[in-house]
């Protein structure tokens, strides 16, 4: 722990082209989204397309029930976000894309970034968050 | 990466014990909330008090005027995440908390659990996420 307060950390903030460089580095990260019943969180096995990450998850799932939209080529709000801490030194970054999910239909599956979660079982279900906003802030020393 | 699909790690189910000792463990997690705009993910240093988590934010912020109420007694809803994976083993742990947020007045923050902020500056607003629903998942060998 710092010492004093001008040996403790700052953050600044990050430009669009190293938040998607970190993002690309990442393979777990945060989806957060609106279940109904308030905010919810959800971590996830993620693969980055262009400006977009693409996840899976199970169709019995209430991911897949939240984010599902019967609008054709309508888009459900959600967050996706990534992080590493260093817990010894107090160093670390974020990354936080915002924006709306779209189900990916077999033929987008196919064309699109493949994504090989951790977990067994099904993870039928594709979707791709595509970022309206990008934002990161990284915890360095002053 | 797993061989093949019966290698690969399976979720379990954390109960609400296992839940809460993991998340005593930890100092950063992530306050998912909505601002207006739709769900948003911010890291924040934390400390457990009861069934609860307690977190800082800085008064000029986002956190801070989305989770700030004017109903006496009110909350905001939002969650709380922590988790740990090996990108190695491809195991890990994640734990999530759903409730409200409450502003906590200075009386109450000298009776609360202490929090100390890695990053230097204002971070004066200090808000108490009490847990409605528990619950916690583990990746591990099948």
């Amino acid at each position: 722990m710092a010492a004093n307060s001008s040996d403790q950390p700052v953050l600044e903030e990050l430009d669009r082209d190293e938040c998607m460089r970190l993002l690309e580095g990442g393979v777990i990260g945060r989806v957060a989204f609106d279940d109904g019943e308030g905010p919810t969180v959800i971590p996830v096995n993620y693969a980055v397309d262009g400006d977009a990450v693409v996840f899976r998850t199970s169709s019995s799932g209430r991911m897949n029930r939240s984010l599902l939209t019967s609008v054709v080529g309508g888009e459900v709000r959600a967050a996706f976000q990534v992080d590493r801490f260093d817990e010894t030194d107090h160093l670390g970054w974020s990354v936080l894309l915002r924006g709306g999910t779209h189900h990916l239909t077999e033929q987008e599956r196919a064309e699109t970034a493949q994504v090989r979660p951790w977990p067994g079982g099904d993870r039928d279900e594709w979707f791709r968050l595509s970022a309206h906003e990008v934002s990161g802030r990284r915890l360095r020393r002053p």
